[in-house]
């Protein structure tokens, strides 16, 4: 697929915990790219991270990141107020960008941004809704938009949040954890958000002082489509992201451990894997990831030749078994200590 | 972690379908490696899938391509029997190896591979049981790790495929699935396999002529676990890997589509992640992984601008809706042509 | 328990589906009652199923039946507008009543009904709001009120039926339906409905002509709890009642096919059962009555001697195997023709 | 169903826990039947339960209660080496029995038993395997017997009790246990049970002294369908039976707190009832029976008429909600303290 040689150099602008997180990721988990500079204005921070990445540059200004060498796109995971600077930074250079959700704090920022993208004739923007990626809401896409449970009807959400930290504010209900579930609820069904209400039951004594939590924010699409959102910051038990079509033929679901489950035709519940490949395709990418990893630091960790020779042994008696119908006896020497 | 600059050259030996899946592998998912060379009796076949590679030699002499330049380690995807040379050839070159199972056919072959392994002196061999890297098979681990179930008495485990080639034998229900059984049954448990037994019942009259499928294999550890095996070739409905471990304090079992799942004081259930991080952590890897992908093609495939803006008019409109508790309809421009 | 010798004679008003299905609950399935009386303005429909009951009136005119030999109490399952009248001859007959909900079509006759209760200074009236008495609604309710999972902030409802008939209005949604989640939500709560606001979405291109189905019906209580019920009458793919409470340190959910599940302490799961008088206790019931319900036809039906034989055989055969560890043949007789 | 006016007379043999279940069973739960006599060795515990049964008499010896007045039918649940020969003396007086299990403690009283039941030349024995009466193993049956999954080839099934008593021997875990498992087999497969093999684990250091617990039970049918029983009689987190059937064509399993789920052509799920009297028979049954029992004990206890009025309100306030599209406020009188 990737007829390039070297890798893609991404410069990193942002080093808190999630653009820490992104760095780790380009660097390590993902093929083909690594980080090229990383930048924040906390310089010993980024300093700190380039350190331990060969050739990676450092920088206190996000400007500078982008001009460093071997810059060839840009992942912004600085906080949303200074998202458009560094967008606009970016298009000028031509520069491929993948930026952190939200894309701008507010519409007018969004705006401009989408004005200077298409002075610049070509689409450069990729924003940072990774649900999109989530293999359960790939399911629920694939399974809306093949039509079988005809067109959809109602999204009902579910948002539930351990806790929230004590900078907490109302708003951060729609804007931190809602507006996924806007862009979620456009992409699952290919219709834009017209109107939006918050309706409020009496909050939880255990919510933060002052914030209403939970809420259920009701919104419809411009095709008529109902959503409703139980966006809950402080429900304790755990982190919750669920979500249900309702359809003219059925219902899908996702979020509640069972992978995606529909109810169709009298019936409720999942698919089953047709081949190992399927099933298994997440641990061979596992397992090859963390060979090379441990060969790259000098160490053999997985199963060793021992256990290859092991399983031989017990299929030599379990074949034995088969033939004759008795119980046999594995053969096998000792455990030679190098081994151990 | 790496702190190599390079990507580990890796041989590829062997390019049916599963070697050339794992050509794929390291060249377009692992991060940290490179195909620097592949193998196979079929030399046309070797080449075709090393040109598609910058810097990847072709041969289809196994041992060429573990001398091919730039190899440093070794991934044997070929037949069983072709195994052990291939083997002793990367010893002998010092080259670690991930070598698919079986590691040999037979117990000779594999203890003259544990010699050779052992008179290099270090341990160079991992062998290619990749449920070790499955997340529910790896959560089992924990489970029963941690200990708070107890000891492991029995474990149940089942093994049901959709069909089998026509060049099917009855050993390789011991041998092909079987073995993967023993695998893990070794590692969840931290034994050795003592003796088995294979009960039969009246065949499936859709098993394939001459093949007694289903069959129950049961075998029992060195600390006298008792491990049922349903091995099912022929089963039509799917692919379907599962094992229940019951223990002294309770149960705990996986493959039923739930996750792992547990039995244990009066409740059965589940986990629930506890942050978005631990949600959604694949989905942030397929996300950069796809942009870094899309970018290399010179492509933009993910949210757009447009996107981000879209979520930004909704959050406008959701802010304005918890404040007032009115219906708030979003204020957005229409779509421009660009983003269509 | 009932230490009243004979059983309690039923007057059924009413012989439609609902009230042909009371006269067969009341005659053979629950214990301590007969039917006394019938009544149905199709007076031959009532005299067939009077016919069937031994020491059973057949009237047109539901007072009469109210007043034949030996009736005590009165199931009313006639048409909702003709409830009234009955209950209210009931009451002036001191005869304690179960009344098909609606208990009347309005407020003003329930009204009427609660000022005639309370003259004659006594409760008498139970309206059929069945849920209540539904195994997995009493799971539910039973959580709540322990309390464990704190206050209950929002109810989530789900009411999907698979058709409806051809004289169907939308106000049915309401008086019909959502009638069961108004009260179910009383229940569970203990607190009264505050307001409703009923949200549309596009109807389904399957619902009933002029039908705007499905519609998503919120309600606040007297105490501020926010519940959103979905109510969908063509759904198509089958009759489904679900309730989640969504409660300050968890979540309980009924109707998923699962039982009672709940979403604690990062923990997602239901219970098991204690004891096997537990988990069959509704099997001992059907057992007995099944049993004695042949018995009285003069029949035979359950496992018999020769079950009760083989059984024994085989436990025979099983002690054995388990003192010797080997394999034990089951030694039997011929089934005799008698058992066959 | 019915047409015999007065209830079955039915006499208890045994009033342990399980003999006074069933006395209360017969007494208050079944319609169609009431408990005439009582036996037991300690007459006063017989004469007990009598005192609160009108016209049912009381006596340690078995006959005698077969011959007292009324006697029509036998529940036999006295310990099993008594069965033999209450189960000889109703057959003598024509008499209907259900007896619990095991018939007989072995096979040559069960035999003596086939053959005086055959002398009389009618069936009359009813053998107490109550899993035949359970909706899960009802469900299997059915799925099984519809032929849709093709022939079954293996059944796994687990029998899990939290503890055991003091007094209890390992030969008790085929006896007490593996017997209703044997049963179940024989009657979901239609078949006999040939040979039966006992495997052994390690046993759980939680297991009472000296017993063997838990064990794999494997029996063979004479179709050559392999069964495998977990029997765990310690298991400590609750009672839990399950069975999985294995077959050509899918997999049906009960016991997991789902209902029945099948594995079949690439789907794993349950059914979904149909309409409201499906998923709601048991409610309505257990509504009426507590109406009767609370009107029969002179009270009144479900959802009252206030309830009736308070739904009522709810739905005017719904259906002006529905027409307007507005939040409307429900208007209730105060609650009468007659209600309260």
């Amino acid at each position: 697929m990737n007829n390039r040689t070297t890798p893609l150099g991404v410069a990193v602008i942002g080093t808190g915990t999630m653009g820490a997180d992104h760095v780790r990721r380009v660097d390590q988990v993902v093929s083909g790219a690594r980080v090229a500079a990383v930048a924040d204005p906390d310089e010993g921070r980024a300093k700190g991270l380039a350190a331990a990445i060969d050739g990676c540059a450092a920088h206190a200004d996000p400007t500078a990141a982008l001009d460093a060498p071997g810059v060839e796109a840009v992942l912004i995971a600085s906080p949303g107020p200074a998202h458009e600077e560094t967008l606009l930074a970016a298009l000028d250079r031509g520069l491929p960008v993948l930026c952190e959700k939200p894309m701008t704090p507010d519409t007018a920022g969004a705006l401009r941004v989408l004005d200077a993208e298409q002075r610049h004739g070509v689409r450069r923007i990729q924003v940072g809704y990774m649900r999109r990626y989530d293999t359960e809401y790939a399911q629920l896409k694939d399974v809306l938009t093949a039509g079988e449970l005809g067109r959809t009807l109602l999204l009902h959400c579910r948002h539930r949040n351990v806790s929230v930290h004590s900078y907490f504010t109302e708003p951060m209900l729609i804007n931190d954890s809602v507006a996924h579930e806007f862009d979620a609820a456009r992409w699952l069904l290919d219709q834009e958000i017209a109107a939006v209400t918050v309706l409020r039951p009496t909050p939880s004594r255990l919510a933060a002082p002052g914030i209403g939590d939970p809420q259920l924010v009701v919104f419809e699409t411009d095709a008529g489509v109902l959503v409703d959102v139980e966006i809950f910051a402080t429900a304790g038990f755990g982190y919750q992201v669920q979500a249900e079509a309702v359809c003219e033929r059925g219902t899908a679901r996702i979020g509640d451990a069972h992978g995606l489950l529909t109810n169709t035709a009298g019936r409720w519940g999942g698919g089953i894997a047709q081949d190992y490949l399927a099933r298994f395709a997440d641990a061979y990418d596992r397992e090859v990831q963390a060979w090379v990893d441990a060969t790259r630091r000098g160490e053999v960790t997985g199963p060793s030749a021992w256990d290859g020779y092991a399983v031989a042994a017990a299929c030599e008696a379990g074949v034995e078994a088969q033939r004759t119908g008795q119980r046999v006896a594995v053969d096998m020497i000792n455990r030679p200590a190098f081994y151990s």
